[in-house]
């Protein structure tokens, strides 16, 4: 049985237990959350989630860990067939989560945590974000998912990114980041009523409350 | 026959050049520099280097440029069998990227161009860093190879990021990133004496002198 470490308020966990579910593959999942503990640093030594355990051993890293879910081969597959069709989902995955998750976790603290980000950390945010949702634009396929026909690794990195990245550019910068990207905003549309979508925002939601006192007990703010 | 557009001075491009090299396929090298320019943006969507010409189509984006590569299954392999043993690729891979090259990359303006980077981003770089080290400690095997026996994927980050982190680190911080690492200084001088190695690093300082310039002209600096 697959075991995923993490917490239900992570991003990088959703996007992992949503392939799970969407491939009907039986897992347990254990809370733990991200922290440089020695005992955890031992299964994800940059001290992150989500780390999945298998028969083998663990895997840390969202991607590593997808790529590996998908060679199991068990359930709807989320790359399709052909090198270059894969190199293309891939490809906008690697997008969404270098300039649009990234730049916006680096103002989370201040978006959601009410702490201070420095103000050139912010404006790096802001140029980045703009450009990774430009590229998105023009990389994206929606029709009706992001990178065609079928659902990809590249809709889990963009479902469980852009609603956070949204919320930064709101927050922090006074900007509707998919104000003039419809199709996106019809694809979360889309996303919302997904039961597997509506179980993992409510297992976020029950909780949120635990997670924010731990980052208060955490780092204060 | 595979066409690689980029320049012989980044990093990204000389992993995936490696990759070719290494495995024997033919290709040809496009010179040309990152930008923004609509003709570009429209083979790379973020405006990055490398872009892989194929008889499909482009590919932005390292990670599935070399993806691709492999899944051709042409000359060595850089991923091992068994989807475990590929997830401990390509985590390292990622660990690499994410931890020591993007935090270094933050600095290269810095370090390497004249120009100036924001105190709070070099702090922020310089914690990053000393935290990809320590996981890269943790994670790689140096067996002599970064994932164990064989050379991978990981060893393509690897030689072509840490390099640069550790002059980042020694020029903003004072720090000699590999200083208690002996193992990843080892591999770095097993490198040296590859061939496919030395012509890139030949390639690559050859075209140092007009990369420069058209970073001063494009920057200033």
């Amino acid at each position: 049985m697959l075991r995923l470490h993490g917490f239900a308020v992570s991003n990088y966990y959703n996007m992992v237990k949503f392939a799970l579910l969407e491939k009907g593959l039986p897992f347990e999942e254990v809370q733990v959350f991200a922290s440089r503990d020695e005992a955890f640093l031992a299964i994800s030594p940059r001290g992150k989630v989500p780390v999945l355990e298998c028969e083998h051993g663990y895997i840390s890293e969202t991607s590593a860990i997808l790529e590996y879910i998908e060679a199991l081969g068990q359930g709807p597959a989320l790359l399709p067939k052909g090198a270059y069709e894969q190199a293309r989902v891939r490809e906008l995955a690697r997008h969404i989560e270098l300039y649009i998750e990234l730049p916006a976790r680096a103002c989370y603290a201040q978006a959601f945590f009410g702490l201070q980000v420095d103000r050139a950390i912010q404006a790096k945010s802001r140029e980045e974000l703009l450009g990774g949702i430009d590229a998105l634009k023009r990389l994206g396929k929606f029709a009706p998912y992001v990178a065609g026909d079928s659902l990809s690794i590249a809709d889990l990195y963009f479902l469980y990114s852009v609603d956070l990245a949204a919320a930064v550019a709101h927050k922090l910068f006074a900007i509707d980041l998919l104000g003039d990207f419809p199709k996106a905003k019809t694809l979360l549309e889309r996303f919302a009523e997904n039961p597997n979508v509506q179980r993992i925002a409510a297992d976020k939601d029950a909780l949120m409350g635990p997670f924010l006192a731990h980052m208060k007990a955490r780092f204060g703010g």
